[in-house]
């Protein structure tokens, strides 16, 4: 992994971003100023010494392997965090925490073996997948001190080599494989048997299996395939105190579902070693389609009865007049974005929100869901805009972090989070979070005309949805960190004072752990601490994320 | 509740129940001589006084109220034990197991206030919602003694003034219950709203919402509206150590899911006060048909091709050819036996396997369901026995434990088990089983043709499904207990060992409770003690079930 491409970006995107000039004026518009700011070089970014003696490591190597542990500086950069926006920025000079080793190991043996070694030497393990986590849930921050609660070194404990696959069941529709795997070659396994597992995040490029099954992760596609909780049918959990194998069959009343213990559990009870999820046959046909709605409040209408009807879709998304108006500027300029705003006024949903929707299975089912959903969607004046803006959105559907990387070099703040609630109260979340980071970001900056703030309905439920909110404002040159951090803040505040979940599937990490409370209640974080000393009495695994 | 009518049987079916003269027969062949057996009077069950003191007793009526508190022989009776077939005999004269008193709360304030109390008095506390457990989850079986183990008593917790609706919100589509209330009450209130929840267990016409969320219950159109773990959106439950409020969103990934932990714990870790579940509106349109299929191997392949290609159906059930034959030699006699006999014959599926299936929703949706189904069937040699059929499955699904109580009536012993399994693995389980069964009957009574063991598919998932077993055999009358004891301990051996689950819907209750760490291992069950231990330390919540 080369530093300038892959650890301070995101990487580099299948086809160059340019920001078009249409965009710039928006961004001027609404955001602020635009100051290049080129990213940091790897020299500009200083890695501290590893903290664990060389007669530890090599205990760790005795019992693994020699090439098991590194302690390279750039390794362990490399394997020290996630993806948020202060973790890209603190890899861009305002020095990242960084692990003292990273540790590969390559079976299950190898992760009961460092446990063990981890634990008698009193060092903290820090789970490392993909290292997609934007809530730091990765992050290798832990107390290292002398005290009896610090640790003697942090542990990168990466799954870059325990990835394989080990086996498919096309009779159960079942796919076996070690945490390290990755979406895409997963993806590249199953699709030439006519197979998929149809998860799809937008970190999906970099995210491991493990880490879905770590963190309840959820895709774009989940109105079809479910969440990733849902799709797994089984795992095995090694823990400081004992190995779990759970899941025999595909339902049980068999007391409770302890797999849902460990399933989010984020690296803090054990390191799952094994996973079996559901797969399904690649569809037949997959059909994507743009819609326009005139109102906000017509578009989650609809969206609310076509899922309490029932009707079958795969993706479901549907962006606020702020991001649908963000979206066009981005996608369409000159003559054909007039041509288009002219249409929208025709058809009287200028000003409105765009959903884009697909439809998945045998041309018979795509055609009967189809229609069944434009029998809902036309009671609320949607307008199809066709099947090429679907088409566009699947395109991009993994763009988001690289135009990050782009605006974050135009010396701009941009982040996401997430949450989730029922519908009766979707409409008073967004008005929350909206004002809670607008009145943050603002009172930092008070001539810039940002923030600007946009969402989408990124996942939908018979009784609710997921909000999807992206952030764009001028950084506080200053204090870029706190400004994030007391805008974030905010609006996590908002959302427990408006009774929705702080996290609905970017996990709790050590960014959302203050909250967690507030969601679950003290009893619910007792009972959470309870397990962890069950499994892990010394405390070592992914220290601050959830509870410790 | 009449002791004759309700207590000793299931109930008063809602048409008399005749065995046909082709029924006896059948019977007479499989399984061997019926000798009526009129159940027990009340007056042949003795029922031990109370070991409550009265002065204790009057602490939880000072604490309650007068009335929720009673020491009457009848009413402990009627709450003191479930429905096996084991619960049965007892009450109908082989001693069971009483409670000293039963308490009946009316709030969750009701609830905190007899758990306090239970433990300051060293009282095991069992559950009693419909009291339709069939594995012992709510029979009064507790050591009471002056060991330091023992209890000084053991209260029967009764929902049944604790049962009202807290709200419907036909936005969200949820509603919230008290957890005493009832299958047929809630629907009550539903319908009339064009409203309902779904949940049909073979068990609704008694049994609680509380109980479907303590045993993760399923109900017979589970394939359209999952089970009831999957209803469940929040829930309250109190435990001797704290309440817990959890379930604020849809989808959440903020930690562990708790209510996981809760849902199946049987009254083990606390008692659940408030439940709110998502509902459905009442379909336009319900199809009912029955579908014969040459063979069980054609059958299975057709319903696991059907799951795997995501058709919607509501209710999804196949019968083995044994229950088939069973269920065909009970709905027709004489010429229309004949007549349809010879129908199958010609269409090549005489011997084979009785489907039922149902479809809902708008007259489009259940048009398309089906018209994707028989694409499926007609491929497998499905061939259609029409709406009758269908619609008459649907009006008697509840009937089996009314027949069950009639078959009693003839000297038979008559259970059912259940399990799951994946699919490759659906027809050895099924082998084993069987096997075991049939084993363990023959060897207590080698001269009866039967034991008659037949079975279906009662629910199905993508990667496999639950297979219900019914037999039904001559009672060993020197040893009727442990006549089934032996033959129950001996299916559930067989189903360890075939890697399928102790139970899809039934719970573990006290019956399946030593076949718990063969399915989560010892570490699971250790994690289970520990978070009782954690929430229930003095070990008062339902001891006996799951891990005490």
């Amino acid at each position: 992994m080369s530093f300038d491409d892959q650890i301070a970006r995101w990487g580099v995107p299948p086809e160059p971003i340019k920001l078009k000039a249409g965009m710039v004026a928006f961004l001027n518009e609404r955001v602020g100023k635009l100051h290049p700011s080129p990213q940091a070089g790897r020299t500009n970014v200083e890695v501290p010494d590893s903290r664990i003696s060389e007669g530890v490591l090599s205990e760790f190597q005795s019992a693994l392997s020699a090439e098991s542990v590194t302690t390279d500086a750039d390794a362990r950069l490399a394997h020290s965090g996630g993806f948020s926006y202060l973790d890209i920025v603190a890899r861009r000079g305002v020095e990242p925490k960084v692990a003292d080793a990273v540790i590969f190991p390559t079976s299950k043996e190898d992760v009961v073996k460092l446990l063990a070694l981890a634990e008698q030497y009193r060092l903290a393990v820090v789970p490392f997948g993909g290292g997609t986590s934007v809530v730091g849930g990765v992050r290798a921050d832990a107390e290292v001190s002398e005290n009896s609660d610090g640790f003697n070194g942090i542990l990168a404990v990466a799954f870059d080599k325990f990835a394989d696959l080990v086996g498919i069941n096309d009779v159960d529709m079942t796919v076996t494989v070690q945490p390290g795997m990755t979406g895409p070659a997963l993806e590249r396994l199953l699709n030439p048997r006519g197979l998929t597992l149809g998860h799809f995040p937008q970190s999906w490029e970099r995210a491991s299996i493990g880490g879905y099954a770590a963190t309840r992760s959820s895709g774009q596609a989940s109105s079809g395939y479910g969440r990733s909780n849902e799709m797994i049918e089984s795992l095995t959990v090694v823990t400081p105190r004992g190995e779990f194998h759970l899941g025999v069959a595909p339902g049980t009343a068999a007391g409770p579902d302890l797999r849902q213990v460990f399933i989010g559990s984020e690296g803090a009870f054990g390191f799952i070693t094994s996973i079996t999820l559901r797969i399904r046959r690649l569809p037949e046909v997959t059909r994507y389609e743009g819609i326009m709605f005139p109102t906000y409040e017509s578009a989650l209408a609809a969206f609310r009865e076509l899922k309490q009807a029932q009707v079958k879709t795969a993706v479901l998304r549907l962006s606020d007049p702020q991001e649908t108006a963000t979206n066009l500027t981005m996608a369409v300029e000159g003559r054909t974005a007039t041509a288009l705003n002219k249409y929208l006024e025709v058809r009287k949903v200028a000003g409105g929100c765009l959903a884009i929707v697909s439809w998945e299975g045998t041309s018979a089912q795509v055609k009967a869901d189809r229609s069944q959903t434009w029998t809902v969607f036309k009671k609320h004046r949607g307008v199809s805009l066709g099947r090429k803006v679907g088409d566009g959105w699947e395109h991009a559907r993994y763009s988001g972090p690289y135009l990050r990387d782009v605006l974050m070099d135009q010396g701009l703040l941009v982040e996401t989070l997430e949450t989730a609630t029922r519908w009766s109260n979707m409409e008073n979340l967004r008005n929350r979070v909206y004002q809670a980071l607008t009145d943050s970001l603002r009172a930092g900056n008070p001539d810039a005309p940002g923030p600007h703030i946009m969402s989408h309905l990124s996942h939908v439920y018979d009784t609710g949805g997921s909000l999807y909110v992206t952030v764009v404002a001028e950084v506080e040159a200053d204090d870029p960190v706190g400004q994030w951090e007391r805008a974030k803040q905010a609006a996590c505040q908002a959302i427990v004072e408006a009774g929705a979940t702080i996290t609905h599937h970017h996990a709790v990490g050590r960014d959302h752990a203050p909250f967690l409370a507030e969601e679950i209640g003290e009893s619910g974080v007792e009972l959470l601490r309870s397990i962890k000393a069950q499994v892990d009495p010394a405390g070592i695994m992914n220290p601050g994320v959830l509870v410790s």
